[in-house]
């Protein structure tokens, strides 16, 4: 695969011309303000140049849009006043579920003052048992919605079904993927046709390598907004829910341009690990982190075990904080 | 939760009523010819007794309908005429992706000669990879469909979006949920829903009992025909593509009435290794196969190292044949 | 790495000058019969050819003795009069531990009845809790010399200390090595010394190639008697306790010339799986198995929950001897 | 199991004297500072009291001593003037392996100018290819010895085998159990009765139990100088080389009194990643860390592509001394 980064402005005509006349196959795409051209297969390719073209890069890697080899600078993706992987480390909280409109008002306006920047919740619920609490559907991000705009905050919620994605739309600021439709390539390629800022978060049975490679899925649609979220891998290991991988968020940062979201909550599986997990994750050069937080966890109708409470989700913020500025950034 | 099975033809409006009196919360479904009736919480329904209950069931696991807790009696699924569940090891095969009514048909002639009762082939493929064949979509459904018929065979292929419901519920037989989407909730609501035949691969990331309670989803639509499909999980070793994970297939036996497939070719990821995978599941007790065959692996436009040839395919079946045979069953 | 097999009775002392003149570092060993030279750095030893050489093999493997690059055949491990890695499977079976002479005596007798061809019993456990029973040390392994000697059964046993190498020299006749040595270096350079044939477990943690290197280890002392057991990998799946790996078995089986044996015992953890297990590790080509039974299993001072009972036992042999049958070989 | 904490300078022998009454086991032991006494089973134990009983513990966890169920301080373990498990994060830093004085001198001087506080290099190296370079041995333990005397650093090396304690008792600071012989139980009781302060590493396939459980047979033998290090386990990730468990080791500080230390290196297995996984491990609360470090590392002769320059390890320590003050510690 060849991807030519075509000057600005230019008439690629007689590349599609010479493109065809080498019987390759292309695909035209317009990403981060750049006419981009992806053309295969390589020995028909290989040969081609044209005065469109700024910049021709041979990507040997199964993930190229993704890849920061050819766009060496991190990407900023923005939710409404939102910049996800600049300077700043963005905190997204808020509940699990949303339970009610109360529980989500109670939530917002607390984070928010404790130094959050995206408000969560989830509405579709992606419950292991089909006798788990299966989430209020579009009223709830219909309350996200309203709570959202009340309190000033974006939302990020779950989507879990292509049909849904008319309600997203209209109602979500950034869209999250979650885990277990992590390689549910339809609703990615659904995604990425919104146009919407996405929260992809990665499967708990898949690399780092198939991860990039999902989010391929959502650029090749034209949607570069993409947040990538580590949440926990499978592992042998059972003091943990799932094993964080910081490591494997370490070598993504350095393969990718997209910014890097981190949740502690769930690896977590309860509580008192939360903390120390958002640390190490900071650290290690987190952009974002995804935190569950309850005004009262232990009635928590999901999750109970691993949301904080208010009062030790500022707490942590304030850890955060310092940490931050000895390393140079910022909450 | 509490369980009840109902006697045949049974008035449970009484049962109802007491449910109702005790604010418990109910589902009433049709499952295997029985009336059933699902209710919660357990202190609200313990006590409460009915003269159209037959058994009464104390269920602490996490699914229901799935395990044979309930249902001592092995499922039989029907996909036409074709067992799977009985005395009869089924075999299905057919190359991993439809590529063209000749290779299908070449394919399903060879195969159902050696031995197989259904043929396979992906029509809609799941790749990680946005740059890989993504299959021929509505147009490989209807050349298995012509095939199928064509030949005799019933035929089998992996759905991947809620919005293809209506062309598998008019010309498949058996809807296979893949490793990718073994917790998709949406989808495994959907197919429910459909009452067709199901393949549920077990995702690579997921343990036994979510298996189990992935397939609780189908069923709890009111949809038995579940056959349950080990297809290898993820592991740290590198010898092999995945890692079959017999073992969890024999314990996944012990816990349900419904009938267990494995899968050979994915978790080889080579031919070398095929065959004795598929003799070691049936060994263990597999119901059914699930193989990839192509009449020209090296020229297969996915998972070419993996697929047999149809000769290869031949001295399998004959092996199986025999080890059936010494088991007390037959192909 | 170069291997240079030589010429039988052929003096090599040309060879070696040739060696030391080109700056070579070699290694000279007798193996199966076979004087070997090992001789690197590659480009040191490319171009050297001499007369007592018979063949050259340049190996790219991290394991070389261990592989069957150099030598096509399987190789047949002698105990005594057992032949492992022939045409029979061969049993070993026995307690997990060596509780007293009576219970070995009794588990002998009936096992040897049966069909197995070899006496195991831990007398050195290695035991996860210091608070688990430790074994009865050299006690248990007199034990074993006796039962063993009277009912005709040579024996394996596990050894855990390289200071414990004299009681093995003189009373064990098949050494192990188990899973939590599995990359104990001193002790299988140990084993290689002593020259008694070994089965070598796998570690729970470790790769198939890491294992054939453990092998290497052992076979570079010149002891070429080992037999690799497959005994369950670490993974996340949790309704066995540990994941036979029936891929990396077969796997490993394409790679060496040494016999494989699998110990259906460990990984189901519960005695109800280890038929199953037992059964598809003879279909997948198993050369032998490890299994731990007992009198009363139920007052076993160590896995009570896997050993079968004698009259179990000698089920699983019959239907054992019965698949063998259908695969051409026998028990 | 029920654990005795008996007053100062008490007297037991009516303790004694009343468990022989009661048919019950037991083991005394002295451990910081406290005589110990464990009692079982529970049902003979439990009605005894006496007055040189301090304080009586049940303990339901399968590790005992190592628990912060009855020692709810942090352990602080000495060696010479360095204390593990204080306000300070205590950093090892040196050579994957001794391969010369003067690379030990180079690299001991540079990193304790740069902050470290002990002076860590492999003598006897546990190499998965028997081809691989196995470590000077003793000379490479006298080297350290010498350098360590020299610069004046204390030194931490790995033991392999039981038969090498008397050269680790003579020499050596602190002793180093690799992951490979994490439950090699005979070394384990080996070094517990050398009574020095033990790095035990965690294996790659051992569960934060099991590594809990490591310990207690070192600090059953009566010494409790043990620090816990996480190095990483095995997992199916691939763009590391294992996956740095910062969860599993937050849950170790949560179940015991030992201090924790966190080996960065082995799992970066590349040098990039070094940096990231040390300041994570040091945010979630490490107490050590322990670092490999070469003069020149393109030549090193084993884990090139891990060791930090002199260079970017002086860089890491000025970030690490940065992140410790954010969190109130320091180097």
């Amino acid at each position: 695969m060849i991807l030519y980064i075509l000057k600005d402005k230019s008439d690629f005509s007689t590349l599609k011309e010479k493109l065809n006349q080498n019987s390759a196959s292309y695909k035209v795409l317009s990403l981060y303000g750049k006419n981009l051209v992806l053309a295969w297969p390589d020995q028909n390719v290989k040969s081609i140049s044209d005065d469109s073209i700024e910049i021709k890069v041979e990507v040997k890697k199964p993930y190229i849009l993704a890849s920061n080899d050819w766009k060496k600078q991190p990407t900023i993706v923005n939710v409404k006043d939102v910049e996800i992987g600049g300077n700043k480390v963005v905190i997204a909280a808020g509940p699990c579920a949303v339970e009610s409109e109360e529980q989500v008002l109670t939530t917002a306006k607390a984070v928010k003052r404790a130094g959050a920047s995206l408000l969560r919740g989830g509405a579709y619920k992606p419950r292991t048992s089909p006798y788990s609490f299966q989430g209020l559907g579009d009223e709830g991000v219909k309350i996200l919605r309203r709570v959202g705009d009340e309190v000033g905050l974006p939302i990020v919620t779950e989507i879990m079904d292509t049909r849904d994605s008319p309600i997203f739309k209209q109602y979500v600021d950034m869209i999250q993927i979650g885990a277990r439709n992590a390689q549910n390539f339809s609703l990615l390629k659904e995604v990425g046709q919104l146009g919407k800022p996405v929260l992809l978060k990665r499967g708990m049975g898949n690399t780092v390598e198939e991860w990039l490679q999902a989010a391929e899925y959502i650029l090749l649609e034209g949607n570069g907004n993409v947040v990538l979220c580590e949440r926990g891998i499978r592992t042998f290991e059972r003091s943990t829910r799932f094993t964080l991988d910081i490591g494997g968020m370490v070598a993504a940062k350095l393969m990718t341009h997209l910014p890097i979201c981190a949740d502690p909550s769930h690896p977590a599986g309860r509580r008192e690990l939360v903390h120390s997990l958002a640390l190490a994750a900071v650290a290690a050069g987190a952009d974002m982190l995804l935190i569950e937080v309850h005004p009262t966890p232990e009635k928590a109708l999901s999750d109970a075990e691993q949301q904080l409470t208010l009062e030790s989700f500022e707490v942590l913020v304030n850890r955060i904080r310092d940490l931050t500025r000895a390393l140079g950034r910022d909450v």
